[in-house]
């Protein structure tokens, strides 16, 4: 087993522990940690994720390792993610990217792996199955479940921008109807979504239909969404419960061994103050 | 890595491979392979696995692990699954149940972990995400990718049965919408799809619309799903094309430690017999 006690016995509850980090670093940056080994400036991908680590820790709300980038190398890659949860504070939430969902007794064992193996603090889950596949999920009332709901790449328009009928007629694009479901569903207040920055009117509406949730916000930087738009139409009505997530354009932003985690720094640095620069503008400051 | 090198040198092409396998042990059944150590009739989940295989390799099409049963287990659950690879005769396809789908470099890396590492002959994969997130996959035009498409649970009706429009104002549920952008999409001629055994009517429907696609059909035993209706509903115009996915009702038909596997067998065969016998009954015996 994995379980890694020290994460596990200091953190009850995502969403204390994501506003806490958040008001103390003063940051909605999530920093993606997807080892790939055709870019990473040094080779051994624990070093490099340790030293991203060390280099961002006090300007991040989260860290989000996502799954397939550990998984490619077997039991290697999966000692190597092991490792790497070890350098993350105990206080900084991490967010397993993992997008799992299945039948409800499989559901159930993808929700041991992550929460009690794994002692990820959030998960992402994909929510093509309905319902009964995200309750095992849900049963973890002290962790935080994103939804995906409007994702960040081109494909997301093939079935989550299709229009569809309700029962009552209403007409909706999916990924708002599945919206309308979450808010519904989110019995024990620990359900979030995911929405992509790329999708800048989508975020507005989605918002709309959950005024509180804590959104997911992949997409920028390597994806360009536009920052500053995604703040805007993502934020809640207090100016935050948007977590940007920021992956290949801070873990790549040097190829120098020496100093990479330097480069990598200022970078989150510019996009966590370019955040913040548009909640000063919105009246929503730390 | 994982990689096990007698199974990659036996098998180019999924659907050969699954075609000759069915056609010499005359049978469409496939066994899923998901230890679950509260029903197990022996703790070693491995041995466990090595003894359900021995005793039904000469009765399936196919084995179907479910990557949830092993990660439950962390680092030793991969290592379980590693071991029970070996025991798969080179000639028997093994279908990777792990419902992954992300935007396409995420998709990348889980093709690679599946195919490379693990050396799946074929793949669920997780539509929701669109075109972009499947291509990975599909590149690998050796192997099976079977979609979700019509699910066996309950919370299948919450999206796959909504009700959408088209932009040529057609209307169809989601699913079988689906199953056209499958058909498609499948330059390689690698897609499958899955469509649960509880769903009999949209067994059917998708057959209709995908006439020669290898369907994955779930659903059958503990879910109890009506055999002879979802053969007759999903199988192609030449009586082929399902893969009836059977895990729990032959897993645990016995808690004897002394004689699970026999029992597991009896039940397999009494499972692969009743549908030959529907083979038989529309005319299309092996």
């Amino acid at each position: 087993m994995l379980i890694n006690p020290l994460r596990i016995a200091v953190m009850p509850n995502f969403r204390e522990k994501l506003e806490k980090i958040s008001e103390k670093n003063k940051s909605l940056l999530c920093v993606g940690l997807d080892p790939d080994p055709n870019k990473m400036a040094i080779k051994d991908a624990v070093a490099f994720n340790r030293a991203i680590i060390d280099a961002t820790k006090d300007i991040v709300s989260a860290y989000k390792p996502n799954l397939a980038f550990y998984e490619q190398f077997g039991l290697d890659g999966l000692r190597m993610l092991e490792a790497t949860l070890q350098f993350i504070p105990g206080e900084i939430p991490v967010i397993g990217d993992a997008k799992r969902g299945d039948i409800s007794t499989t559901s159930m064992a993808y929700a041991r792996a992550m929460f009690e193996v794994w002692g990820f603090d959030a998960l992402t889950v994909n929510p093509f199955l309905g319902r009964d596949s995200l309750e095992p999920f849900l049963a973890y009332s002290d962790k935080g479940i994103f939804v995906l709901c409007r994702t960040s790449n081109p494909g997301a328009k093939d079935f989550q921008d299709l229009v569809i009928h309700f029962s009552d007629k209403q007409i909706k694009p999916l990924y708002q109807y599945l919206a309308i479901k979450v808010q519904e569903w989110d019995r024990y207040n620990n359900l979030g979504l995911i929405v992509g920055a790329t999708a800048v009117s989508e975020l507005s509406e989605v918002r709309s239909i959950c005024p509180d949730k804590p959104f997911l916000v992949p997409g920028i930087g390597a994806q360009e969404g536009d920052l500053r738009a995604a703040i805007i139409n993502g934020v809640s009505s207090g100016g935050r419960g948007v977590i940007i997530n920021v992956s290949r354009h801070i873990l790549y932003a040097s190829r120098d061994p020496l100093d990479f985690a330097g480069t990598s720094r200022n970078v989150a640095l510019q996009v966590r103050d370019a955040i913040n620069e548009v909640l000063l503008s919105i009246g929503k400051p730390w």
